[in-house]
């Protein structure tokens, strides 16, 4: 296959921190331009906006947006209109409804659209799929807590509407569940704590039940304040318990380590999106979102003490 | 095709006023069985539950799922699994996920499933449609007000999660608007007026927006007090103004009315449901249910006077 001229489009900390090193490092991608507002890239043709550089720049075949998720959306419609592949930054769109029209676009101009989604490219995700695919699970505990202030310093955003509060982080562990359970799951109960000068809540407590009826909790917590952030998923089965750490990059049996890996999820992002495209496919699964649509639709919202930075 | 052998599940007051007569106006069917904990049908075989129907019951075809939605899902399952043709009231769930669940069911089933809208099937629904579609739309206004007292007397429910507050009115427009709108849209903005001592909105400001850029407003008030209520949708075109009123019973094009009919929602959803039997399709339209969840993700909530019925 050709190399892939790629431009990154909304060069903020995201796409600094792992889309460019991850394009660096790949050789099947070239970093042709970049369009951004507020960063150019030394050595990479720039453009203030998608629109100035697709009628003036080189030409690319694909691009990545790693704009905030509400301008997203004509931005992918734009350039898959002009023909290009197109990633997205999780979570793929600011509505479920946006996300189905883009999916629609992306069929009918025959290019790849691809919602990632980064967690799900963590080192044990793969290797806990296999492992439960051949067990009967029985319960499952997801952990997913940090400190909001050390993690999100100064993004008031995620306090607003859209913002999704601490459902941002909650959303990798809800893609990590949905790519390793073998059956979807639907939630039955959600309490939400929000602070009462913020929109989005500070932490929630979700039930989930597959089609067989096992149970799945989560607990999504932004006040972890002193202590490491705990990202973790166990799984209870009837062959033993399988553990995710850190983010899907450790992975335990009866407490026993397994496999260990090192951060690539942007490389295993990456690597993706180039086979998608060799092979004329488009990757759009919206469940994580859903259900986080689900759990704001439906949770009991619990006022609790204002939020300061 | 031979009759319809038909159990209404849930036996409240939509079953009562709207299914019941439409069954029995419909020679497609033949009302078979009821199952209902409080209430029962003379002279139709009476069940306490679903499973004692089907375990004991005279043989049925197909299942009308009139109870909550919390419930409908695994009724719906447990019915499909049985070989049984599902129609579901709106909305067709309680959550998102489990409606994506119940549609992979049906077709492994190989049955069919209906996801109701009565409201499309409104007597200028389909006029409204045609007019639409040979013309270029420049914005839309859909309103959407009702006395929540006179409408809904103790429906506590409406005001807990998953209740929906205005949105229980509201999805009926949206499912209307979805209808005859010839593009998919999605949401831009929402302000969700929220009562102090209630989950769910008394009064939602909607902005959608379409892929040609056309604005769609709503409008949804549960405090249209002392008045009719109004249940409008207005269109503007290159070549007039349509208007929808009375929930879709009457249309007006520029002011002068053009269509009228009389209420046969639910005996329109019948013929349908027949018709998807008879061609061994189903019906899954999640789009109306998408827009609320959407509004309810992503509304700013404003806190107003505590609701008292």
């Amino acid at each position: 296959m050709d190399t892939i001229r790629l431009a990154i489009v909304g060069y903020g900390k995201i796409a600094r921190d792992q889309h460019h090193p991850a394009i660096d490092a790949n050789p099947a991608y070239r970093l042709s331009a970049v369009a951004s507002r507020n960063a150019a890239v030394p050595g990479v043709a720039h453009f203030e906006t998608l629109e100035a550089l697709l009628k003036e720049g080189p030409t690319v075949d694909a691009v990545a947006l790693c704009t905030p998720a509400g301008v997203r959306t004509a931005q992918a419609r734009l350039a898959m209109s002009h023909g290009k592949h197109v990633m997205l930054e999780k979570p793929p769109g600011a509505t479920l409804a946006e996300i189905e029209t883009l999916r629609e676009d992306a069929a009918r101009s025959g290019v790849t659209l691809f919602a990632s989604w980064h967690s799900r490219h963590a080192h044990c995700v793969a290797p806990a799929r296999r492992w439960l695919s051949t067990r009967k699970i029985q319960r499952v505990d997801i952990v997913w807590k940090e400190d909001v202030r050390e993690w999100h310093p100064g993004q008031a955003w995620i306090w607003q509407p859209g913002g999704m509060g601490v459902f941002d982080p909650g959303i990798n562990a809800l893609s990590i569940a949905t790519a390793i359970l073998p059956r979807p799951f639907h939630l039955i109960d959600a309490q939400l704590q929000v602070p009462g000068n913020c929109q989005t809540p500070i932490a929630a407590s979700l039930d989930f039940v597959d089609g067989l009826k096992v149970p799945i909790h989560a607990e999504f917590d932004f006040r972890q304040v002193g202590t490491p952030p705990i990202w973790e998923i166990h799984v209870e089965t009837d062959d033993g318990r399988l553990t995710l750490e850190a983010g899907g990059s450790r992975m335990r049996v009866d407490g026993e380590l397994r496999e260990e890996g090192p951060d690539a999820e942007y490389a295993g992002l990456y690597e993706r999106f180039a086979g998608l495209i060799g092979r004329g496919q488009s990757d759009v699964d919206v469940s994580p979102f859903r259900h986080v649509a689900d759990a704001l639709m439906l949770g009991y919202r619990h006022p609790v003490d204002d939020f300061t930075e």
